[in-house]
C-alpha cells in the first residue's frame, strides 16, 4: 500500500481553500482517505474501542457514510434505497432527531456488520453519491454534500485518535506506522512573544465559503492589547512543570482539574510515562522517547490552566487567537505532512505553528456567538448542543486532513478530554 | 423566639450599601443572623447532610466562625489561641493550602463536635473578634474581617437552601417557618421586554467598596442591541414548557441536559411534584401548591436554556444584565423581607425583580475578567478555582441576606445544579 | 444515669434461659434496656448513619417499635389506632408484604420525627404492650410478642456497632463509654485443641422454647471426627499475620476477599490503624491500643479463611461448632458484663469463649435446614429471604444481649462485612 | 468447513470415560475442536468482549495455550522457549502465582496479537507438545496434559455462551450456526418424581481417573429420603411463571435475588423477549421462538430458586443430585450432539436429562468438601479460591465438551449470573 506521505507526494499538492477542486472531487478524494487511513489497520484493529470517548474505525467508516445516506441521498436521491435498514440504528451517533440507536459504549461489540460489509456498504453510497452528483445538484444538497465531507474529515482525525488510544491501551503497544527517519534530538526556539494592538475586531466566518453553523455569526469583539506566544509549548518544558512538582501543588489547579490529577493519578500527559533517562509517550509511531523541542500533546484544559499559572502566563482567548491567525498563511504540518505527531517550530521569527501539529487550548468556554441559532432538523444538532462545560481549541493538528482547518474554526472538547492532539500555546497581557 | 419577619420590622432597616453601619456592627448582626436562622432547627435537623453538595447547618456555623480563627484572629490578634486544634480539619471547606481536612459528602457525620459545643466555638471567637475590633485594625485586618462577612452571609444562604434539601429528603416534609398570611392565587405581569442599545460598557468591580476579586478587573465590554424581560419566568410559563412536552423533546437540550433529563428523570423543577389540579412544590414553608405567578425556582442552567429554546428566547450574558442592572436601584426581596420563597413580580413599567427573589441563570460561562489575577494565599481559593465548567448566576435571591448583592456580584454554580434558588429572565436581540 | 455494668448489678442477675420470668418481664426489661443503651448519646448522635448497612440509634428504636406495633398491637389490641400513619412508612425495614418504605441509604436523613417524638412513640406503645398484655394473650400474639423481644435484642447489639461505626468515622473518635479500670496487658493461653468425636448429631432448634425459624427443623448431621481450638484467636496472633504479609500474599485468600483486600486496601482489620510502637483500635471504649491477649474483631468471612490458612487450620463448621457447644455452659461475656469489647481468655482448661466476646465465623454458607419453610406473612420475611451470600457466625458477642443468644442460634452476614463484633476460632481434622 | 455436527458423525463416536483414547489422541482432539468451534468466527467476532464475565474467542484460543506453555512445556520440555514473552501478561487468566496480568475487563481491547498470531501461537505449542509426548511422560507432565485437556474443555464451553452474550449484544443478532432442521412444537413430558431413599452415601471423586481437585475428597454424606424430578423445568412452566407475576412478587425471592429483579429490570431469563403471540429468545442458533417444552436456560440461581418456591418445590443439593445420577447411564445431549440449545425431555420413563442440555442450579453453596486441599502451586488456585458466594451446578450442558462432566463433577457460578447455559430440575421431601 502506498502510505500516507508517499500519498500525499504522488498527488497534486492539495490546495487549501481553493475553490477550483470540485465539489466532486473534494468528496472522492475524502472518501478514499478514510479507507486509505483504515489500511494498515486489521478487522480486528478496526472494530473495538478502548474506551467510551473513542469509537472503532469501522464505525467511523460506517457512520460517515450513514451520514450521506441519510441526509443526502434519501433526501435528493430519486428511488435511492437503504442499503440496510438497520444501519440507521447501528451508525447513527447522536441525532436524536433521527431515532434511537445503539448506546456510545457499546460501538465496539459491533462485530457484525462485518469490516467487509461496512466496505461493501461504503462503495454502495459511493456509487449513489455519483450518481446524484452527475446531476444538476440543488443547492441545498450541494450544501449538505460539502457538510458530509468536512463531517467525514473530522471523522478520519477521531479514526486516528481512537486508534491511538486503542493500541496505547495494550502492552504490545505497536505503530500505526513506523516514523521516518531521524529529525529527533531537536532544540526548541527559546520562547518569546509578539504583541498584538487592541481594539474592536471582526470575528467568526462570513461568506458563501463552507464553515460550521458555529462559527457565526460574524460578530465584533472587543479585545485589549496581548501578547502570544510564537510557538507552543513544548514537552522540556512540560517536564520542568512536572519535576518542579507541577501536578503535586494543589494551588496551581481549577478544583476540577485537582479532582481529575488525584481521581486519576495524573502525573504527565496522557500515554507520557516515566522511564530511566527520560519519558517516554505512545505515538501514532509507537511508544517513543519525547522530543523535548515538539510541542507537549495530550493534555487536558485543566493541565494547559494549571502550565499557564505555573508559568506565569494564561492561555489566549479564542478571539485573541484567531485575530493573531489572521496574520499568517493558513498553513501547516496537518495531516498530509505525515508526521501524524507534533513537530518541533522552526527558529524563525514571527508566530509559528498556528495551524496543525497540536490543536490549541484557548481560555473560551464554547459558547454561542451572538445571534447565533442552529440550522432546523437533525443538521441542527450537529455543533449547537454541545455549548456546554466544553472549552474551545484553535488551529487544527498533525492529525487534522489537509484544509479542513480555518481561522474561524472552533473545536471544543470537555476540560477533562486529553486523548486529541492536544496542546497550548501561551499568552500575556502587552 | 422572634422570627426573621419580626426581627425585621424591630431592628434598624438596613441600609443597604450604606457606609455608615461600622464593620463591628455588621460583624456582629452577620453573626447574630446566622444564629437566628439556626433557631428553628434542632440539634437533630443541624447535623445532618441531605446530598454531596449540602452541608449540615451545624457545619456552616462552625466554618463560618472556623474562617475567622484561621485567617484574622490567628494572625492579627497577639496571643490568640484556638480553640480547639482539631475543628481545623473538622470546619476547613477547600482550602487546600491550609492543609488536609474532612471530607466534603462526610460533614454530616460530625456528631460530634456537638451542637452546643459549637454554639461556644461561635461564643468564644465572638468574644475574640470583639476584642480584636477593640483595637485599631490593620487595613488587612479589616479587608479579611470584611471578606468573612461577607462569606458568612453566603453561607447563610446556603444554609437555607441545604436545610430545604435536607426536609425534601424525607417523607415528613416539615416547613422551616410557616408562611405568612397568604399572597397566593396572584396573577402574573404579562411578559414584556425592555430594550437597551448596544455600545462599549464598562462592567466589574472597582473602588474601595468591598466585592469578592472574581467581580474585577473592571473592563469595557462591547454589547450589541438587546432586550430584557420585565420579570422572571413564572411557574404558570414553566407549567406550560412542561405540558408542551418540553421535558421529552430532545431538540430543545444541550446535549448534557438531555443526559441529565434522561439519568436524573427530571420532568420539571427540582422539589416539583404533579398532583391533582396542579403542582406542588417543597419550600421553606414546606409542601404547597405552586403558585403560578411567582418566579420558577429550582431550575438547573440546562434547564432554563431549554425553556429559552422553547420560548424562542435566549438567556441573558451576564454583561447584558449588569448594564441593564445599572438602571434599577439596588433592592429587591432579599433575606430581611423574610418571604423565603420568591414572589410575583408587581404589575409595574420597567424592569422588577432584578434584586432577590431567584438568582437569575445567564448564559455566560464563569470565567476570569481580563487582568484577574487571584489574590496570594490561602484566601486566593475563594473564587478563581472554580471557573471551569460553571455559569454565572446574578441578582440575589429570596435567601441572600440584605445588602449582600451587588451589581457587580457574580454568583456561579454548574448546569446541572438546581438546589439554589435558581431562575430565569428572558433577553433576546434587540 | 446509671451506667450498664452498674444496671446489670443492681437489677437481679439475668437467668438465662430461664422460664420463670414472665413474658411481659422480659418485655419491659427489654424494652428499657433500648433506651437505656441509647441514653448516652445526644440526639445528633441518634440520627446519623455512617454507611449503608449502619442504621441510627433513633431508627433502631423507632423501628422496633414499630414492629411491635404493625405485627402485635394492630391485630391484637381491640381498639388500637397507630401512632402516627407516616411511621410505617419511616420504619419498616425490609418487610416488602408490609408495602413501601424509606429507602435504607437514607435512615440518616430523617430528622423527622425527632428523637423526642420517637422517645413519646416508644412509650405510646409500650403503654399499648401493658394494656395487651394485662389480658390474656392468645397463643400467636404470645409468640409474637417474643419475636418482638428477640427482634429488639439483636437491634440492641445493632445498636452498639452501629454507633461504633459512626464514632470511627470522625476524626474526634469518642468513646461510647469509658472503659473501666485496665484489665490489659495480659498474655493469651496458648493454643490448644480439644478433640472430638464423629458420627450422626441431631442439630437445630426443637420444642416450645423460642427460637428463630432458620434454627430448625433440627435434624441429623453427620460429623468426621475434628479438633476445635480451646479459645478464639487473639489480636497478638492476627498481628503476627499482619506482620508475615498475610494482606499482601495473594494465595492465602478467596478470589473474593482479595478483590477486597485490592479495591478496599484492608491492611487489618476494620478500625486498627498501626501506630509507633503498635496498633490501635477504635472501639467502644475509644481509640485503644490493641490488647495482644484479647480475641482479635472486627474481621471479615475472607479475613478469617485466610488467616486460617495462612495458620495452617480450617474455620468450624457451625454443625461441629454447635456439637461442641453442647459440651459447655450456655454463659459467656455478653451486653451485662459490661465490657463492651472481647476479652482475653482465662487460662482454664476446655472450651472457652464459645459464648460472648466476638461471633465466630463458621465456614457454613448460610442456607435452609432440610425441611426449612418460612413462616407465613410478613414475619416469614425475618430470615428465610436472606440465605444467599451470607455465611454462619456462632455464639454471641460483648454485644449481645444477656439471654438472647442460644447453642442452635445462627447469626448470618455476607463475608465481606466486618463491622459487627466478629471473630474466629480455628478448627482441623482430627 | 464440516460442521461440528457431521464431525461428530464423521468421527468415531467419542467413548464417554473410556480409558481406551491414549492422553495424546485426546489432546489433539481436543486442541483441534477448539479450533473448529472458532472457525464459523471471524476474527472480528473472536476479539471483542461483551461483558467483563465473558472473554473474546482469540483470548479463550490463547489463554488454554499459553496454560500448556505455562504449567507443562516450560517446566517438561527441555530446551523450550516460550513463543512470545509478552503473551504471558496477555493471556494468564488468574494466577496470582504467576505473575501480572492484564485486566479482565480489557481483554477485548487485545487487537494484538492478531488473530493470526494467536493461531501461529497454537500450532507452535502444539508442536512442541507433540514432541513433549513422543518421549515417556513424567507422571506429574501426564497428569498435567490432563488438567489442561480439561481447562481447555471448560473453555470451548465459555466461548460459546461468551460468542452467544456478544452476538445477544448488537442489533443484528446473528447465529454462530443455523439451527438444523426443525424439532420444535413440541410437548413436554408431564412433570413427575422419581423417589430415592435417604441414608448414608458416598460422595465425591476417587480414583485415578482426572477428576478436578474440588471433587474429592470422596466422603459420606447424610441424606433424607428425597423426591427429584425426572426432567428439567420446561420454558412453557416458566412462562406460566413469568405470567403470574413471579418477577413482580417479592415474597418469592430472596434479597440479593429481588434487588437484582428490580436494578436489572429482569423479566424473565437472559435473551428473552415477549413479543407478539410469545416469546423469542436469541440462542446460538440465532433469535428464534422459545420451544415450550425444552428446558429454561439462561436463569440465575435467585430466579430458580424463586421458581421452585413458586412452584412449591426445591431445588436438589449437589449430594441429592449426585446419588441420583448414579442410577443412571454418563450420557446426555453434550456438545456432539450438535444442538447447541437445550432440547425437550423425551416421553420415557424415570430420570431424563441429567447430564447435558442445561447445567442444573443445586441448592448448594460451593464450599470445599472435608479434608479438601487446594494443590501446592499455581494449579492450586484453579477451583478452591471460589469457594465463596458462588453456588453448585450439575450435569453439563448442550455446551459441554463430550466426556468432559462427570457424576462427581462441580461447576460453579455466582448466584446472579445467567449467560451459562443454565437451568433447574425441582426437588422435595420424599
Amino acid at each position: 500500500m502506498m502510505s500516507l506521505r508517499n500519498a500525499a507526494l504522488a498527488k497534486p499538492q492539495p490546495k487549501t481553500e481553493s475553490k477550483s477542486a470540485s465539489l466532486r472531487d473534494r468528496l472522492i478524494e475524502t472518501r478514499a482517505l478514510s479507507t486509505e487511513l483504515a489500511s494498515p489497520l486489521s478487522d480486528e484493529d478496526q472494530v473495538v474501542q478502548a474506551m467510551d470517548d473513542a469509537s472503532p474505525t469501522k464505525w467511523h467508516l460506517a457512520h460517515t457514510t450513514w451520514f450521506f445516506e441519510a441526509f443526502v441521498l434519501k433526501r435528493f436521491l430519486p428511488g435511492f434505497r437503504v442499503f440496510d435498514e438497520r444501519y440507521e440504528y447501528c451508525f447513527n451517533s447522536y441525532y436524536e432527531s433521527v431515532g434511537p440507536r445503539h448506546p456510545r459504549p457499546k460501538r465496539g461489540l459491533l462485530t457484525r456488520p462485518s469490516g467487509e460489509e461496512v466496505r461493501t456498504y461504503r462503495a454502495s453510497v459511493d456509487e449513489a453519491l455519483d450518481r446524484l452528483l452527475d446531476q444538476a445538484l440543488a443547492p441545498e444538497a450541494a450544501e449538505l454534500v460539502e457538510l458530509g465531507i468536512n463531517h467525514e474529515q473530522q471523522h478520519q482525525e477521531l479514526l486516528l485518535t481512537d486508534i491511538l488510544s486503542l493500541f496505547a491501551s495494550g502492552p504490545l503497544k505497536p505503530a500505526y506506522r513506523q516514523a521516518g527517519p531521524g529529525v529527533g534530538g531537536s532544540e526548541a526556539a527559546p520562547l518569546s512573544f509578539v504583541s498584538f494592538d487592541g481594539g474592536i475586531f471582526d470575528v467568526g466566518h462570513e461568506g458563501a465559503a463552507f464553515a460550521y453553523d458555529n462559527e457565526g455569526p460574524r460578530h465584533e469583539v472587543l479585545l485589549r492589547p496581548f501578547k502570544l506566544a510564537t510557538r507552543c509549548v513544548t514537552n522540556e518544558e512540560w517536564i520542568e512543570f512536572i519535576e518542579d512538582g507541577g501536578y503535586r501543588t494543589p494551588t496551581l489547579w481549577l478544583a476540577d482539574g485537582w479532582n481529575m490529577v488525584q481521581s486519576q493519578d495524573w502525573q504527565g500527559p496522557l500515554y507520557f510515562e516515566a522511564a530511566e533517562g527520560g519519558y517516554l509517550q505512545m505515538s501514532l509511531n509507537g511508544f517513543r522517547p519525547v522530543d523535548p523541542a515538539a510541542p507537549v500533546t495530550h493534555v487536558s484544559y485543566c493541565e494547559a490552566d494549571a502550565f499557564a499559572r505555573w508559568a506565569g502566563y494564561r492561555l489566549p482567548t479564542e478571539f485573541e487567537w484567531e485575530v493573531a491567525a489572521a496574520s499568517v498563511p493558513l498553513q501547516g504540518r496537518t495531516l498530509g505532512e505525515g508526521h501524524l505527531r507534533p513537530m518541533p517550530a522552526s527558529p524563525s521569527v514571527g508566530l509559528q505553528q498556528m495551524f496543525g501539529d497540536v490543536w490549541e487550548w484557548t481560555g473560551s468556554a464554547y459558547l454561542p456567538y451572538p445571534g447565533f441559532k442552529a440550522a432546523p432538523g437533525a443538521v441542527g444538532e450537529y455543533n449547537g448542543k454541545f455549548m456546554c462545560n466544553q472549552f474551545v481549541l484553535r488551529g487544527g493538528s498533525c492529525a487534522t486532513p489537509d484544509g479542513h482547518v480555518r481561522r474561524t474554526y472552533r473545536n471544543f472538547f470537555y476540560p477533562h478530554q486529553r486523548w486529541q492532539f492536544m496542546g497550548l500555546r501561551l499568552a500575556c497581557e502587552a
